[in-house]
């Protein structure tokens, strides 16, 4: 099954934030459920979120009242401005919402052919993140030796796409080219989506992984234990990679050891008109820091700092996989 | 309160596995005990390890119903044996152990003198830690300037020692001397001794603390929010800095910053005769990653890494501060 999927005005995924120990699905039916359920985590990855914001839209499209063409991209319009209010930082998300509006706005005809035409973009934008994807996995696959341990961070996988996912992919395509390659995964705080899902995804694969904490990052490389990295990103700017908290801290490492690093996206990532300082980092709440699973780990009161992306300057790049190939940080062709 | 004190046949001190929600004393009243407590981390910081050590064989002493001199010695002898078995990596315990069985050895006169040369020795190592501390805080405070924020990793507080703690003992120097100081203290997984214990202690003193998780050190370097590292140790070797895992990590980051990165410990955690490749890292319970307070964070049957501690080579430290001076790290007195 792919993580979202549309089925005539429901759009079906998986609760992310109750995985590995629960399967539950969630049957989202309307644009004002997607965007709590964006903003609440249940589901993540640039990708997915980009894709999961097009059918928010395609949800208001098939269940839209309105008489006119003209009111129902009102109402497209209105609910576009609630899915971006969710998460700042994911240029996918912006990305998806404008592609689906412009649909809307070059689609001339009654209000039925609108609606059609957004659930139709919704439709080949997840199919395209599939292709992308795809198209990722083979492009990196390259990249990795037979018997190398590749380090990840956070969840770049199938749950934070549509399918198969972007670092996760380029480690899929590798061991289906027959290269005999193990994982390493940082358990990724405060969300623990290494743990959880990346983990998850990997075993059920039958891809050898051994989880670590995040600060064992420098140990596991001056042990030798990592061969590469390679990890997704939520936005792409001129100068830098916007992603996961802890990828900044992972890049400087390699680069002290000597270990490629590489992002893989997918072009819809990209945002290469800007540069990082035109880049919102979301804060979160404290509580994710201060609970785990429910259990407060921290006295009341404290003070803390929850910003859920850094910052990682292109010099610590050694190159970009995206759909249309591997780019080093300084010649990436949209 | 010490961390640790000696009432007639009872080492009394606090559970700091339930801390910071419960406040649980333990009243020890043999060294099987202590060496448990110590074993399971109730007690845990390389210069309260020592102290507990040489209390544990205060304990063998007083309850002893040895006739002999000798057999008295014997005894000793034994509990040390079960003691060195507890945690392999911080140098204090050993240091400890052989300081209390030298005293043991070199009394002469019946077992009552030599019980009481076992407990005296035991309570003047504990004083002498609470020296040591105090001498760091001062030596070390002389490089906090007013208004820097103190990066720090894991506890090396008051709980970590018998008082004042070390790393800490450079804080509480520094706000003592009026200076303007705020810390960062990293959660420090697996066992979260940052977020339980260093921001506990913190709050307590009314230190301005702000909680980060392991994986937003390099964030807040970046962002300019950390003006030096001060962190503790397991054991000095003359090429590298043992101490908690993540500690190397932050080490890179902060050379890579132009950040100072200083090393508190009193002169029992200098190992110089050694060097890192003597050392065994010890490996904990899978468990301590997998599980937090008690819930699974990650799928059955993954495979973890879980070193307790990593190996920070020299070059990447600024000074060690200890109660002697403040030294470069290729040029330590003991």
């Amino acid at each position: 099954m792919r993580t979202i999927e549309w089925r005539e005005g429901t759009v079906i995924t998986i609760d992310q934030n109750r995985l590995p120990h629960e399967t539950v699905l969630l049957e989202i039916k309307t644009c004002r459920e997607m965007a709590e359920a964006i903003r609440e985590m249940k589901l993540r990855g640039a990708p997915l979120i980009g894709v999961a914001a097009a059918y928010g839209l395609a949800l208001t499209a098939y269940h839209s009242r309105a008489r006119t063409r003209e009111e129902l991209i009102s109402e497209l319009e209105a609910d576009a401005e609630m899915l971006r209010k969710t998460r700042p930082t994911a240029v996918n998300l912006f990305w998806a919402i404008e592609r689906v509006l412009e649909r809307a706005r070059s689609t001339y005809g009654d209000v039925e052919a609108v609606a059609k035409a957004v659930i139709e973009e919704a439709n080949r934008m997840a199919d395209e993140d599939v292709e992308a994807n795809r198209a990722i996995g083979r492009h990196g696959a390259a990249l990795v030796k037979d018997g190398d341990t590749i380090l990840t961070h956070c969840n770049a996988g199938a749950l934070a796409t549509v399918d198969y996912g972007t670092a996760l992919s380029v480690v899929r395509f590798a061991k289906e080219e027959g290269k005999n390659i193990r994982v390493i995964a940082t358990e990724t705080r405060p969300k623990l989506q290494g743990a959880r899902l990346t983990v998850y995804e990997l075993m059920r694969d039958n891809i050898p992984v051994t989880l670590i904490t995040d600060n064992m990052v420098g140990y596991v490389m001056a042990q030798g234990l990592v061969d590469l990295v390679v990890v997704g990103a939520d936005r792409i700017v001129r100068d830098a990679v916007i992603n996961k908290i802890g990828t900044y801290s992972i890049a400087v490492l390699a680069k002290e050891h000597g270990i490629p690093f590489y992002v893989a996206a997918p072009t819809s990532t990209l945002d290469l008109e800007k540069t990082a300082k035109d880049v919102v980092i979301e804060e979160r709440s404290p509580d994710e820091v201060t609970t785990i699973a429910g259990v407060r780990i921290a006295p009341e009161g404290v003070r803390v700092l929850n910003p859920a992306f850094d910052i990682t300057p292109m010099r610590y790049v050694t190159a970009i996989i995206t759909d249309r190939g591997v780019f080093p940080p300084d010649k990436i062709e949209v």
